[in-house]
């Protein structure tokens, strides 16, 4: 169910309004919009009396949501939701693109610096780098943990670039929480709830790739368990997904971006490294990614890709990737968007 | 095995390499090129000697082509295909950007001349529209056969469009290839070898839409069975394949464009209309065909979609298809293409 | 629509109605049932009045059919099909198990001879051979045609074996229906419509194998194109589909047997040749189908498989093709099924 | 690389050999065989020198294990591997075919104990009941978590049916582990590579289920997660994967059992439950599991599907369970395998 608020509520309404929900036994998620207030319910509802609520001062109406998932869902918010990030102009959704590079795994600092130095002299606002990878085989180079972390750390403070990095597990994810900008939930983690319900409890952006089999429903209910524990920054990521073809590592679906922003107010960000697993192939895909309306891509850069520990094959070099922000800031207004490069610290937070 | 002949080789000395393949029991491909004309050579070879060959006048080397496909690789012959249609500036292949539009169905002279009306208007140089209608039950409206062939050509004559249409069997290749401009395939039929091969012997360009769960090497094999028999202006067509994903009737698989660029000179449209389904869908996906590198898009337009035969939810709005169009002509410049609106007799050709 | 007659409905009761239907614009189809004749009515009805039909002398009543597929469905005929093939105790449907095997390709008569030999020798009562092939290569080898046709017209003569072989297209249909006992519509051909079409029109049994991304209700629309000519002995050949698994050349899809077992009284047989590409997991997957409930299984066999012009590396050896025989005939009492061995000519028919 | 011993070595050898691989800097896995003990090394070994080990006393030859599984692999264990249970004549693996059936989720105790009543009176060795369950929604039943391990801890002591519930995250591993016989990780988990390292050091079989869309390669390789910690009682369980089929819930994937005991001596059970998704296909797919060759079935029985909390329209009636025992009995034999009813303490243990 959803409490809609009338234009002029006061926080104090709204607060009464959450407050006779817990008491009902449920849970509010008050999600302000450009207009209107509205304050999403959640927990095993059943046929819950919703009489009270519509006589409760400064509620509009109550309506029921039918979708399975609820806060995800722009039935329950109309307006875009764009992720921002403090002291900064980077941002995630709306009108600007997002542009994220870097190395699959952070092998050396020299490394991780160089890379994040050609990136930034492009204009990338964000900084990925794998710090615990999921390698298929336990025999495989597994990231260098929280060297790496530091690594980035030390990257954001040089280039002003916001650090995305994935978490594996618990531990995984309170160190990544705690040293990068953007948590990564990977794909093969897109369906570990108990992974998704921590990420719910901290109070950082999270990215979460979508599964190689999941639907649309599957990955917008992915974005539920987070957003249903109270943290709504999610932000989504298509790349690719397993089928017959053998032309590509995988299959990437760029229609689930349009799909995805008719029914979410979620950013949906597009992977083309990872879903197409060659370089010739990334340059077209990424553009293709912005063309379908896409709130921005991900990729992998790196400056040796020939000699890199993982995912060389699909990773750009740097020169690549300095034609491929050209090529995308000519697409951006074609879809009523903008490519801001770089990260500048905005005139307002300098106060 | 490819023949290269020398840049200054006369049509005397390719005609007698021709000949020659011939008496070697083979059969011979002369393919000209910008600067040299390839002789390709195909029938079951085995351990061919071709000693011969080299030796013979004219001829710079022969070499061994070792994929599967061997006129469709561009190993064969480098530069793109473009298909030209003779009394027009309508190209398919090349810089220019093709756009194909019309109806699924030709329903009655009325809805065909109004809905070319408007796509005409809107600068497409191809017409489409269903003849002769694959469907899955055969209890459904299967076309107005010659009919529409007909309504088709009026529509040639009066708005200089192209006409593409599809042929079921042999007896409709032959009406097909009678009253229109190019001959489709149906992604049902790509494997249809028996009719692959009589259109091998038309001589009018073949457009091959892609089977629901083809390869990219599946696919250009089709295209080798129509160009093996001697046709080599074929037309490949994304068109979305089956996976589980349910959020459109088909996986639109666009990393099949710079993939099949790669390895084949032959141009490649996409279908956003059967790839997606969803008329909300079709611009987004439009436009991420153009910039992935695609040679042009097919599209289902239609006056009143909501009263059609057949594909009613998936045909764009004339208004739409007026947007698309303006769309993707700003996109083309970015992935250094142009879209030539209308179609004008070229100068040259009212000599 | 269908009409159900009276259980003491007359012939020429039943005439009549069929008569008033084709006066009615649409097709009658009678199907006898054990206890009561059922007209299915195909054409496109529309809202069609179904008033006088009930009124008619020896109708019971008139039931609208649901489902896209009419004559195929259970809803239409209770009963098993069987498809029975005169002067012999071959049958395919109901309590016995078919078993079809032979060669992916006639190569040679010898070579087909030794097979048949060997395969009556272990009680087949159906040989496969291609004489036809569908090569994803127009340079591979195509089949020896209208000669494989005669040869296993002699093994038919000489075994009793009834002949199983693909038809790809107009012409070949004719011919195989001319020289063989059951006409098979390969995999590629699921959806050529044109070809369904014109098998309905003859009178032989038509083998069609699932299309390589077919659903369950495309596959059984493939044998209503062929039903609603009045061709009513079809059978259904699930082959395996196409997925992103490459353990096997295609997953091979036995829950489809019972869920066509559920909806329609078509026989339904497997494929694990083509199935699984493995020669290793034939019989493994030849037991499973029988476990599932198939009403039998079509295998290659060979009697040099790794000098096979086609499929060497899925056909069994005719040691392990008499293995299977045996397994299969354990495990047919558990599913309520027997095996009956070899090919002979009934008393009845005798005389 | 895998270190075969000679028949003859002795424990000292054996330890010896282990130490040595220890110095190297590698991690050692005695695996002892009917003949002869072999013992993998695991580790990045890269170009590691073998020189010594082929050397040390006891040792038959030292060989390299070229798949990228290698304790899963046959290569390095050739015996079927068969996980027995302490105290009972359970096993999964070997001549036995195991039964594990059980409600989906455990709702009550009333329910377990009825159910469990049911199915060890039809002679299953094995109980199943969800504890934690893996939800699409955050907001559906989550599973009665502590409380259902207790209540199938009675269940064991009063039927003597070993448990096996799901683990779905570090806290409930330990649980689980505690309170359990064998720990399974879910189709959703099975690239958890955090929860596999941890369940690879327990000392209690891990059941692993098949990724919706993992490969045979990336299934072992989970395994592979396990065992590489030192815990070599790894259960595969086939479940199903996705594809485009809408007949069935998942696509079961039956011929994944003979390809997997092709190369890895682990069981591999099926789920025809999850693996179709409706009851009337369970019975079919659960024999043609076992036809095929798997070491058993999981599957779902309720004693009221119609009001299950989860999954009741694929969960068997109690007497389509036992008539599933009574036809598995019947398969057994077929692919020399025995179904030994009931669990029974074995006269050694008694003393």
């Amino acid at each position: 169910m959803l409490v809609v608020m009338k234009a002029q509520a006061t926080p104090e309404e709204i607060q009464a309004v959450c407050d006779h929900i817990v008491e009902m036994g449920f849970r509010p998620h008050p999600l302000p919009g450009a207009q209107r207030t509205a304050i999403g319910i959640t927990g095993n509802q059943g046929e819950a009396n919703r009489g009270n609520l519509e006589s409760l001062s400064g509620v509009a109406e109550v309506i029921r949501v039918s979708k399975a998932y609820k806060l995800a869902s722009r039935d329950v918010k109309e307006e875009d939701t764009v992720v921002r990030f403090a002291g900064s102009n980077a941002a995630i959704g709306g009108r600007n693109l997002a542009v994220i590079a870097g190395p699959c795994s952070i092998e050396t600092r020299d490394q991780a610096f160089a890379i994040a130095s050609e990136i930034a002299a492009s204009g990338a606002q964000f900084f990925r780098g794998g710090a615990y990878k999921p390698r298929t085989s336990p025999y495989a180079f597994q990231g260098l943990g929280l060297e790496a972390l530091k690594i980035m750390a030390e990257i954001r403070d040089k280039f002003g670039l916001r650090i995305v990095t994935e978490a594996l597990d618990n531990e995984t994810l309170d160190l990544v929480a705690e040293w990068a900008d953007v948590v990564q939930i990977g794909a093969r983690n897109m369906q570990n709830f108990s992974l998704l319900k921590k990420a719910g409890r901290l109070r950082k952006p999270v990215l979460i790739k979508r599964g190689m089999s999941a639907t649309l429903e599957e990955f917008l209910m992915a974005a539920e368990y987070v957003m249903s524990e109270g943290n709504y920054e999610v932000i989504l990521c298509e790349r690719g997904v397993r089928t017959f073809a053998d032309h590509a590592r995988n299959t990437l679906d760029l229609s689930i971006v349009p799909a995805l922003h008719h029914v979410s107010h979620l950013p949906i960000l597009v992977d083309p490294s990872h879903g197409t697993g060659r370089r010739d192939s990334v340059l077209p895909m990424a553009r293709a990614a912005i063309a379908a309306g896409a709130d921005g891509v991900m990729v992998e850069v790196h400056n040796h890709p020939e000699s890199a520990l993982s995912d060389g094959p699909q990773s750009l070099y740097p020169a690549q990737f300095a034609t491929m922000m050209t090529e995308l800031e000519k697409i951006a207004p074609v879809v009523g968007r903008h490519l801001t490069r770089g990260v500048s610290v905005p005139a307002a937070a300098g106060e």
